[in-house]
């Protein structure tokens, strides 16, 4: 029977309080409203986001709130004016948008940092998406990826992703920035920050060699971050951009991603950054794994 | 008769004290050692880095010092292991360097921040080198070209520079770069920061539109400047880059900018920057109009 216009009934996570486990109870889900979809979620993981809006260190406290964004499920229904999906459609919600007509739109998608074969690449944070940026100067081919973790647990497993070198910037009395201009005889090519941390971002911009270095940030900061550094640093020709998704556009881009994968074309190992696994009802394991830096990425089975 | 080898004597304007007038006297010119040249400057002007190193507001004072580094001169005599030039070359000094083997000096020469056409363009400042901005985004096709500066008498030439559209940050109560985002319905294609304050750096920042807008940072700053922004406007994918000389190489590429002016193949019309005039014994008066906000670039004649 087509639940399309009803509400719904659904289990979900709740997080009440900041920093408290979640609580798994029966939420009401209103049917989807004018450009809204609703989706049956089947996966989702964890990434330090979510950790973030839960801890809400930083951020301002907004709960009751149902977390896990990094999810993928089946339409259920569609609202007005939803022409380009279906009930069983395949999904993957995306926090930003794409309409395809605005200038938003436009344009030719880039791949940010991407590092010319022979370059070097420093990559802040071995967390799932550091270490997807070292296997992505991986397949680039880079000729040296430097890792900078405060956990060293990370390193053993990181050289699965490509990582030659390690710096761990509690084992040095100056800034790791120093320390990698050093390593590098003036600095990296390309260096991706993934921690969200404002001074891995600062160490990040100013690790790039003059000239032509580039940094790209990646990881999500805090509310009341400030980003700062020398102007000079910019004058001498280094440059500083972000980007969300690694500037892949969510419909024309991120399916095509998908095919890739499913068709084994990607050059890429995926599936190492998948390290547990745990049904529904053990979610706040999920975040015990991830505040004690165990693993990459816990898949939650919604249906398990 | 040759003065190569020789020490010789020279007049120059000296500055002996922090915006104390500059004396014009005789000195010793020591004979060009390894890799070094001695021109006869024939002309120079002036820039705002002329007098941000006389006043040392926020610099270290050094003192005695010669200024003058938008110059132009001929060879009078080279040092040991100079072959690419000879006495009598028409030369410019610059302040970086191109050998032209180092992976510095390797690579596509790029025009930072060149909009395309139909592009919106904000231009910090409307000095010498912010028209030259505002007038390579004229020639460029930018569909808008918004000058922002504190001094309005700059106004009524700059039309002449092809700005649309002018600011000045004094007649409102919010920050510029709010101004101009309203104004341009999201913010600019392009920015190009020419006054060397920090503040502006970041207003000619955060006042790009996300997703696709680039800042470019030309001005020189103070030495304990701190450029500072919120990362989540760098991960709203803006990007931030610095440029000395727009990125033209010293050796590859100014001579061939300086043919095309003198064939009159720049499509630019150069002469416009130079307002006034004077004989060296007046080199104070160069200054003087520089600090009332006088005019462009004064021509200072080193043989009248």
């Amino acid at each position: 029977m087509s639940t399309a216009g009803q509400v719904i009934r659904c289990k979900a996570a709740v997080a009440w309080e900041a920093g408290k486990p979640l609580s798994i109870e029966e939420v009401e889900v209103a049917p989807p409203q004018k450009h809204e979809v609703r989706i049956k979620i089947l996966f989702t993981a964890l990434c330090h986001t979510d950790v973030y809006y839960w801890e809400c260190k930083g951020y301002t406290p907004l709960f009751p709130r149902i977390l896990g964004h990094e999810a993928s499920g089946i339409v259920e229904s569609v609202g007005e004016g939803v022409n380009d999906l279906k009930p069983g459609d395949h999904v993957l919600p995306i926090f930003t948008g794409e309409c395809k007509e605005c200038r938003h739109c436009f344009g030719a998608t880039v791949n940010v940092a991407k590092p010319k074969k022979g370059q070097t690449v420093a990559v802040f944070g071995l967390g799932a998406v550091g270490l997807a940026a070292a296997e992505g100067a991986r397949v680039c081919g880079a000729s040296r990826i430097i890792a900078v973790d405060v956990n060293p647990r990370r390193f053993e497993e990181a050289k699965r992703f490509g990582i030659t070198e390690f710096v761990n910037p509690k084992d040095y009395d100056k800034p790791v920035q120093e320390v990698i201009v050093e390593m590098t005889g003036g600095g990296v090519d390309r260096s991706v920050e993934c921690t969200g941390s404002v001074q891995a971002m600062i160490s990040a911009f100013e690790c790039v060699h003059d000239g032509w270095g580039v940094c790209v940030l990646v990881g999500v900061p805090k509310k009341d971050d400030a980003f700062k550094t020398h102007p000079m640093n910019l004058l001498s020709e280094r440059t500083l951009k972000g980007a969300f998704y690694g500037n892949y556009k969510p419909r024309t881009d991120i399916p095509m991603v998908v095919d890739k994968y499913l068709n084994k074309e990607l050059g890429l190992d995926m599936d190492k950054f998948i390290t547990h696994s745990v049904p529904f009802a053990d979610i706040n394991k999920a975040f015990d794994y991830m505040l004690q830096g165990i693993g990459l990425r816990c898949m939650i089975h919604l249906d398990a």
